[in-house]
């Protein structure tokens, strides 16, 4: 077999063979295949696709790369959720412990946020004292007696995808869905779970601009989970605002920390978008895991462990099983880095916010410090912003749209130039836009 | 400027400027942009194709990588032709010598064959002493003194190419028309001739399947050439069959030589296919050069130049100014090397030859002996193979179809199964099919 000759059957348009894609994965990894051949291999991908049953032999054998963490020694079915990334997205900090409440076992490796996207693992970073470094042996035990723990992604899962990633990102191959697809399902299914869900997002601030983009992306990973035996489904959500209203990592546990408090139950006031996103992702999880007969029962559910306060207490357990101070959720202003500058960001003109684009919101973020633009940069903690509108929302000329929080003000300037284009006032009215655009569901449940 | 953001562009159908090529193929030569990204915008220019421009910039870029040969020196009209490679094609020892006979100079470059096609530097070599690596000086003053010398492509001679070339042979980008064009034509404009003669083979044994593929590359060829500045032309012809009936070094040096004796233009016999080719050149070659009045004057003028014995006295004179003995001409089999084994491959049936497979012909006569698999293969120049009938010739069971000639009998089984592939016998004459099958000139001649 000569590499060559698969890079020209992919570019005339063929599917290679298990032996076949085995043949270039497999040497790729030990250093037999050249980067400059799966180069070309990639980018052949990327002009005339895969057929099913290649992306999943490729996520097979992206799988079989690497460590495959073993949760069969927890009872239950234990769940995973996975967002394409998106900026303000609290989501798994909420959803995880409303999971662990509903008798689920969440075992879950999470990545750090890089460009304009955040990480969970840097977010809950942010807590004084959070260990993200729990042995193998420390983070199946906590599952086993609190039903939740999550963990950085070890070098170890998946180093094909480690490989093929740091590839695709210099040679313009990330675009590519079969490509994405098995990246992602890859690391979700080393990981173990049982249950995937997975959250493609779409918009300005996400990856797939268009809602046709992350429909194939989202039926791609379906169709891959299921080939590989785990029940996968997806939602399609918007991105293009920010999904919470504070972006930054100790601002984004602080929103968490406030959306997990049963006074914001309490009335019938308005449930914020990231937990419109939070409750459907809950109930069509306990729906497909058993746990609920009907995906809007399953909702509900969701709800009462907010309103019982039980999703709260789950989450101050996860705190203190990983080091860190229970009484954050208390006190989180207390507990929580602040930054030493803040800085209101003004309207100037009235009208309605008709745009809140979520890419120059998370750039400004990251400029600020919040994030990372290049993978060994550090990040500032207390550092993003706090939106004070969204879109809907009226403006007077002079309102403070925005806070800023900084610690340096080095890029001060160009995160306020940011702002100024993520927000566009006008005077009509905007049309309300649905969060959850679409899903895949399995076809046997 | 980043390399990944010119892969994306080419990728996504747009032009790169002449500044981006020259970040990216610069870069290439000097090692600061790496070979996979190289490969990944190979293989996106191999989908998306380069415009005019690009093919005009990239030829240029290439030609600057290195050395570019200074014939000003020389006066009179320089020129050069060049053939995409085929079977049996002697067309230049004879070419040569009847444009020099013209009074054109001919200060020639040529490569090495590999595969099943043949170079023209290794046929001459079989003569012994003839020397293809003249000095430049040497090169220049042969070519003032009589009008045409012939030297081995030297390494200093468009390094670009020869790095892109290695790299596109294992990435499965050869196949690419603006690649393939850039790549010959940057040698070519290298090389330094005024006027440049292309013969694009089509058909089973060329590197062009198909008449559109030849007419594609002969078309973005010549345009090249006219953007930078070079009188250019092409011919496309057929390679179905081997061009000349003797298929290995010495022996396409014996076909050659006979094929320029006065003798074989007396009386009304054919003109062989490898002549009917040679003078289609020569003549449009000598129109081009502002030579003779009209494509027919130029290929009359040519046979004259056959009839009368001056191609052939050029020709010997060539020969002795290179270190060779021109006693070669008169007595072909004293002076050049003959295998030891010879053997016929006979006819297993009656009819016609159908068909006579030109690749088939070429990898037989390469496992014999005649050519290189590999860059550093040697080669016995001895070893090849006679036709003795071709396309259209009648047969009966046992006749004689072709001689093998080899001094290591080693492939010997292999190369019979071969012929027997290549030739096709049926009871029906076959069409006489044309062996000029288009041509290309430039529109202000």
């Amino acid at each position: 077999m000569r590499a060559n000759d698969l890079i020209a059957k992919k570019r005339d348009g063929q599917a290679l063979t298990e032996e076949e894609l085995a043949y270039l994965i497999g040497g790729y990894v030990n250093d037999k295949i050249p980067d400059y051949q799966v180069a070309a291999w990639a980018m052949a991908v990327y002009f005339q696709g895969m057929t099913a049953e290649e992306r999943a032999i490729l996520t097979k054998l992206m799988v079989q790369s690497g460590e495959q963490i073993d949760l069969a020694s927890i009872e239950g079915l234990k769940v995973d959720k996975h967002s394409t990334g998106g900026v303000g997205d609290v989501t798994t900090l909420i959803l995880a412990p409303i999971l662990a409440a509903m008798g689920l076992k969440v075992a879950k490796m999470s990545g750090r946020g890089l460009g304009h996207t955040g990480g969970t693992i840097d977010k809950l970073e942010s807590i004084p004292g959070f260990r993200v470094d729990l042995t193998r042996a420390e983070f199946i035990e906590q599952v086993k007696r609190s039903g939740l723990a999550l963990v950085g992604q070890t070098g170890q899962l998946v180093p094909a995808d480690k490989k093929l990633y740091a590839l695709r990102d210099v040679t313009a191959t990330v675009e590519s869905i079969p490509l994405i697809a098995s990246s992602i399902m890859s690391k979700k299914i080393a990981a173990g779970s049982d249950l995937i869900m997975l959250d493609v997002k779409v918009g300005h601030g996400a990856f797939m601009k268009t809602f046709e983009e992350a429909e194939e992306l989202a039926q791609v990973m379906v169709e891959i989970g299921k080939q590989l035996g785990r029940r996968t489904a997806a939602v399609i959500t918007s991105m293009d605002q920010p999904l919470g209203s504070m972006i930054g990592n100790a601002l984004e546990v602080r929103e968490a920390i406030a959306l997990l408090q049963p006074r914001a139950y309490e009335g019938s006031s308005a449930i914020s978008p990231a937990m419109v996103v939070t409750i459907e992702l809950a109930g069509r999880m306990a729906y497909l895991a058993g746990q609920s007969t009907s995906i809007d029962v399953g909702k509900k559910e969701a709800l009462d462990h907010l309103r019982s306060g039980r999703a709260l207490a789950v989450f101050r357990q996860w705190i203190e099983d990983q080091g860190g101070n229970g009484a954050v959720v208390d006190e989180p202003e207390k507990y929580l880095p602040r930054a030493t500058e803040k800085e209101f960001f003004l309207a100037n003109q009235s009208g309605y916010v008709q745009r809140l684009e979520a890419l120059a919101v998370g750039r400004a973020a990251s400029l600020l410090g919040a994030g990372r633009e290049k993978k060994d940069d550090t990040i500032d903690m207390a550092a993003g912003i706090v939106l004070l509108k969204r879109i809907g929302d009226q403006v007077e000329v002079g309102d403070a749209l925005a806070e800023l929080h900084y610690n340096n003000g080095e890029h001060r300037e160009e995160a306020l130039a940011l702002l100024r284009e993520a927000y566009y006032i006008a005077e009509e009215t905007p049309a309300r836009e649905p969060l959850l655009l679409g899903e895949v569901m399995p076809r046997d449940t």
